[in-house]
C-alpha cells in the first residue's frame, strides 16, 4: 500500500469555491496526515488563500487552470467549456492519469456527474454509474444508492447497483457478506415493478459470495437500518435522501421552538444540553456529506456544495477510506466473480426481458 | 347541507379489525356528533364489541357480510373473493349506492384501491385514481399525492392530481388558490423527466383560476411546506413518505436514548416535558392518518392498518372535512373550468408525448 494518498481536488467547486476547499484540505490533514493534495484553480483566487494555510500548501502540488464551471451551468455547457481546461475536468482527469488515487469536487452535480463519465468512463460490466451516499440508521449507517446519479434503471442496472454498493459496504464497514435490499413498495401486482422484481430474482439466483440478498424494502426500512446496502433507481434515490433532509430539519426545528417557548423548557434544555448535543451531532449533516460515483474507472466524490471545511473534509475522508480499502478492486473482483459463473447469454436475455 | 354526515365503514379492516374500527368510531363521534354510520361486517365479531359502545350502536346500521379481506390478499384474490360480498365492498359500494357520504377502511391498500377503483370507477377526465396524504410541515400541512395509488404518471396524469390535489387543498386549508409544486430532482438535462417537465408546461399554460403553479419543489421542500400540494408519481410519492416516517421515528429513538443516558440529561427531560409533549404530538403518525382517493366518483378514506382509535378517528374526520368542503364539487367544476377553456385536440397530442 502506497505511503501517501493523494486527491485532486476542483479547487474552485461549491457556493464558496476556494475558501470552502482550502480550509476544508487544511481539515482533511489534520484528521489525515497521510494525505497529499493535487490542487486545480485559477491561480489568483487559489494561491491566496493557499498562503493562509501553509500546511496544505505544502502538502500540495497546484496547477493554474483558466475555467471554473459554475454551478448553474448545464452539463452541456460545462462539457463544451471546461473540458481539458476546467479544474473540476482536471481534477478528475488526474484520477485517470493515475497521478491521484481520487477526486473530489463540490461543484455542481450535473456538470460532475457528465465530466466523471466522460472522462473516466464506465468500468467493465458496468453500464450506468450510480451516486451512492452513505445514511446514518438506528444501527449505524447503509450505503444507498443510487441517490441521483442517472433516472431510471432496469433490472441488470440494479443488480450492478447491488454489487457495488455490496463492494463499497465491505470497504467500509468491515463485513464479509453486507444484506442488500430493494427498494419497493408495499403494493403488490401492480405495473412498473417488473425491473425490480427481476432484479431481485436475480440477486437471489446469482446467490454472490459476497453479498446477502435480502428482499425488497420500503422507504421506513433504511432509517431503521434493515439492510446494510439500499438499491433503487436515481430519482426515487435522490428524493428519499432530499426528503429524509428535509424531515430532519422539521424535527430540528419544532425541537427549537418547543425548547425555547417556556421558561421552564429552557431550563430543561441548559440541563440536558449534552444530550442535545449528541443528537445534534447524529443529525449533522456534514456527518454524512459525499456522494460517492460507482461504476466508473475511478474514484469521485461530489461534497455538497454548500457544506463547511468539517463537511468537506469528510467528503475527503470518504475516499481516503475508499482508497485506503481497495474498493475499486472489491467491485471488480465481485463483478468478475459474477460474469465468471455466470454464461453471458442468459444474462443480455434477461437484459431485454427486464428494459424499461 | 345535509344534517348529518354518512360514512360508510368496513368494519373488519386493519390489523385488530372491528376492536380498532369501533372504538375508532366512538372517537370520532366524540369530535364531530353529527357523523352516522353504516357497518359493515361479521356479526359474530362486530355486535358484541359494539354492545359495549352504545353511543356508536345508536348512531349506526349495520349490515352482516360473510367475508373479510385479509391484510396479506393480493388485490386480484380480494376482488375474486370479497366482490359484493366483503365488508370492504359493501362499505365502498354503500358510497355509490348514496347511502354513505364517504367510506373508511384501514384493510389491506392494494385490495382497497382495486375494489374502489372497480366499484366507483374514474371520474370523467381523470383516468387514474391517486392516494393523497396530508403532511405535516413547517408551514402547518401540505397535500402530497400520489403516495401509492398507482405506479408512474405521464404528464396529463400529474395535471390531473394538481388540479385533484389543489381542490383537496381548498376543501381542508381554506385557501383560495393553493400553489403547486411538480417534485423533481435538482439534475437537468437527464433523460427520464421529460414527463414531469411537460406536466410543468401544462400547468403553466393552463393558468387554472384555482391553482398558483409555482414550479419543480425537491424532497427537502415537502418538510419545509414550500407549497401547499406536492404532486408526484405513486412510487416516488409512497418512498418518500415512508423515508420520512422512517427518519421521524429514528430522530424521536435517537433523542429518547439521548434524554435517558446521563442523570443530569433525565433531570433535564423532567424540566422539559411539556416541550416534549408537544414535539411528539406534532410528529405523531396519528394525526396525518388517512390517505384519500382521488379521482372516484366517490370519497373513500384508507386508514392506516396498524393505528388505534384515535389515528382511526383521524382518517373519519378527514373524510368529514372534505363532504362537509365539497371536495369532490370543487374537484369536477376545476376540471370543467379547464376543459372547457381548452381544445381537446392540443390535450390529446401532448398526451401522447408524454406517455413514457
Amino acid at each position: 500500500m502506497a505511503a501517501e494518498v493523494i486527491v485532486s481536488l476542483d479547487a474552485m467547486g461549491g457556493d464558496a469555491g476556494a475558501n470552502l476547499v482550502i480550509p476544508g484540505a487544511a481539515e482533511a490533514l489534520t484528521r489525515r496526515p497521510d494525505i497529499r493534495f493535487r490542487l486545480y484553480g485559477d491561480q489568483d483566487v487559489v494561491l491566496p488563500i493557499l498562503d493562509r494555510y501553509p500546511k496544505v500548501r505544502d502538502a500540495s502540488e497546484f496547477e493554474h487552470c483558466d475555467v471554473a464551471v459554475r454551478m448553474d451551468d448545464k452539463p452541456s455547457q460545462a462539457l463544451r467549456q471546461g473540458r481539458r481546461r476546467s479544474s473540476m475536468w482536471r481534477a478528475i482527469e488526474a484520477v485517470k492519469k493515475g497521478e491521484a488515487d481520487f477526486a473530489v469536487s463540490a461543484g455542481n452535480t450535473g456538470a460532475l456527474t457528465a465530466m466523471a463519465k466522460f472522462c473516466l468512463k464506465t468500468a467493465a460490466d458496468i453500464d450506468r454509474p450510480a451516486i451512492a451516499a452513505l445514511w446514518p440508521t438506528l444501527r449505524g449507517e447503509s450505503v444507498v444508492l443510487d441517490v441521483g446519479g442517472t433516472i431510471g434503471a432496469d433490472a441488470p442496472q440494479l443488480f450492478g447497483f447491488a454489487v457495488m454498493g455490496g463492494a463499497m459496504a465491505r470497504a467500509l464497514f468491515d463485513l464479509r457478506r453486507p444484506t442488500v435490499g430493494l427498494l419497493n413498495i408495499g403494493v403488490e401486482e401492480v405495473k412498473g415493478l417488473e425491473q425490480i422484481r427481476e432484479a431481485g430474482q436475480l440477486l437471489r439466483e446469482a446467490d454472490l459470495p459476497n453479498i446477502a440478498y435480502a428482499g425488497f424494502v420500503e422507504g421506513d426500512d433504511i432509517g431503521k437500518g434493515t439492510v446494510d446496502v439500499v438499491v433503487t433507481e436515481g430519482f426515487a434515490g435522490n428524493i428519499a435522501l432530499k426528503t429524509a433532509e428535509g424531515t430532519a430539519k422539521q424535527i430540528a426545528n419544532y425541537l427549537r421552538s418547543a425548547m425555547s417557548r417556556t421558561l421552564v423548557a429552557r431550563i430543561g434544555y441548559v440541563f440536558a444540553r449534552h444530550a442535545f448535543d449528541r443528537l445534534k451531532d447524529k443529525m449533522d449533516p456534514r456527518r454524512g456529506n459525499g456522494g460517492v460515483f460507482l461504476g466508473l474507472n475511478g474514484i469521485v466524490i461530489k461534497s455538497h456544495g454548500g457544506t463547511d471545511p468539517q463537511g468537506f473534509a469528510t467528503a475527503v475522508e470518504l475516499g481516503y477510506s475508499m482508497v485506503r480499502n481497495r474498493l475499486l478492486e472489491k467491485i471488480n473482483s465481485d463483478l468478475s466473480v459474477y460474469h465468471q459463473s455466470h454464461d453471458p447469454a442468459p444474462a443480455g436475455e434477461v437484459a431485454e426481458a427486464g428494459a424499461a
